[in-house]
């Protein structure tokens, strides 16, 4: 688990993780700083009980040996005192980094089964300079480690996003654009592109093929042309390739009842065509019990759907459930790539030549 | 009530209502065809019940004297045998239409006190020929009906879709376009338009000024410009016009977040940027409670938030409870217009001059 931004709630919830959900965290630890984590440990501890032991290792694989309840904390470099709660600091968001690029690496060169990310802030990262300050966030830091890992250029290897929670998983076909540039963002490739990674994912998770709905892009999913052609003219010739290669799929869905039929049963993922269509049905019930997934990379990667709230830092009120299904993700999609699914794109990469 | 399209669901959903919430239909009484009518009571008798009692009534008047349990309906015309279920007919959506045109006009002319629409099927209304065929839906042919009583054009009525269920209420900005014309059609005055329209018939609804949050129409309303300026340019300056007359508003909101703390009750209605981005959330639980509400006409007109299901239609088993809430949400503005509230917009056109 990397620490996240030390200013921001990641810390804290990552103790309270230990705290009420002690049997999901068994063979985890803790990248990061062990001072910021003791204050954590001290920010949530309950009247009448102990602090929580934090213990500082020297390799991943001394976290297996540790009783319960100890959480290991693999310490990357000196950061000095604790940055204050809630601020935007440049050593918060070096450290932040510094996290990340190290659990990627151990991921790809095996000496981790996955990571489960705590959040950082985009502020502090773009604060703490190069390398740091190119990337908007994990997804593209990963992506970069991993292309280097397998010395290809980042475009090569693609990601996609997907949001999970009890009820629902969704695949976004873009994430931080306009909705201007969402709609340019519906391409063929790019539509295609998320079919392949969300139905070999699905398939690793599942053990079966997935049943993948499709979104349209616009109202009705375009009402046969009336409102919008991009469903007859790129969603469904990308379906049409995609159900060439065997996939299962309906659609294109109207975008306004996918959701709700995916929630009642009727298919295991919905492809989403922009960020909010997607995101606003699985945060609709609450942000607590989400999941981000990161698919298209060789490794594993999770993390709770939600920011560093920089309001609640070191309040010890943030809540913990998300990490805690982060964490539980994390298991089971390693469960599936343990299981030695034929299809496993999460212990894959998906190179494009 | 309208009847709605007879090969669809609309007769026999309003059957259901009159079996399943006799209290919610006193006074009410269907505008149609007696023998349509009849035949959905058969379609939805409970095997030991009674058929419901079809009585034909000459004038509005009569359906307040009518014992409960009785369902009168008013015939326009002469249409012949009932039409097949589930299949577009032209004299299925000519009766529609006149049902509405009827119906539209008796309430402008003080005969009825509001409307509830079963649902029309666009195809068979456009099938039906003039002057049904100009128009897509509902709400143009009330618009049109308005427009002509107040001797304005339909564009100096303007009217919005406000959908509403038990935990949130969201109007849009625009409806059937495509996601491109959308963007187009967030401007300052369909947004300040949209506001104004809002606050009004939210304002006769609660009795105090609704709180209202704007969505934003970009991924986290635009991250300051990052991922889109329509909040900057257009969202912002429109509020701050609103602001200024007086309303009480929040945003512009990221749209991935903003319904979720709605239904937590943060606020009384979220003015949505785009038909999927209101529609998904209020249909995510199910489309059984939603309904959907004319803003901006001087009628009080409600209806349920599905279609015709001509799949359905004839089975009995369609769900009335959208409908029901549909009836009860239309006494709710009624009650509310009775009170003479100040600002009461159901009953007053808000006319552009």
């Amino acid at each position: 688990m990397t620490q996240g931004d030390a200013a921001g709630i990641g810390p804290e919830i990552i103790a309270k993780l230990y705290q009420q959900a002690p049997e999901v965290v068994r063979g985890c630890f803790v990248v990061g700083d062990v001072a910021t984590m003791r204050r954590a440990c001290r920010v949530v501890q309950r009247p009448g009980c102990p602090v929580l032991p934090v213990v500082q290792i020297q390799h991943a694989a001394q976290a297996m040996a540790l009783p319960p309840r100890c959480l290991a904390v693999l310490q990357l470099g000196e950061y000095g005192a604790p940055v204050p709660f809630g601020r935007v600091s440049a050593v918060a968001g070096r450290m932040a980094g510094d996290c990340v690029v190290w659990a990627a690496q151990a991921a790809l060169r095996g000496e981790i089964a996955g990571l489960v990310t705590a959040p950082l802030h985009k502020e502090a990262l773009s604060a703490a300079g190069a390398p740091y300050s190119d990337y908007p966030g994990h997804t593209e830091l990963l992506q970069a480690q991993a292309a280097r890992h397998f010395g290809v250029n980042a475009a090569q290897m693609p990601v996609r996003m997907m949001l999970a929670n009890a009820e629902l998983r969704t695949v976004l076909v873009s994430i931080h654009v306009s909705l201007r540039q969402a709609i340019e963002a519906v391409t063929h490739d790019n539509v295609l592109q998320t079919l392949r990674i969300t139905h070999q994912a699905l398939q690793a998770l599942l053990g079966r093929p997935p049943r993948i709905a499709v979104a349209g892009l616009n109202p009705h999913a375009g009402e046969g042309g009336l409102f919008g052609r991009e469903e007859l003219e790129v969603i469904q010739p990308a379906m049409a390739s995609a159900q060439a290669e065997g996939m299962q799929l309906h659609g294109p869905v109207a975008p306004d009842t996918v959701f709700m039929r995916a929630r009642q049963g009727e298919f295991d993922v919905v492809v989403a065509m922009y960020h909010d269509q997607g995101l606003i049905p699985v945060k609709y019930l609450g942000v607590e019990q989400g999941v981000n997934v990161t698919l298209g990379l060789p490794l594993v990667r999770t993390s709770p759907d939600h920011g560093t709230a920089f309001d609640l830092a070191g309040t010890g009120r943030a809540d913990a459930n998300s990490l805690i299904e982060a964490v539980r993700m994390a298991r089971r999609l390693l469960a599936s790539r343990k299981a030695g699914l034929e299809n496993d794109p999460i212990g894959s990469a998906t190179i494009i030549s």
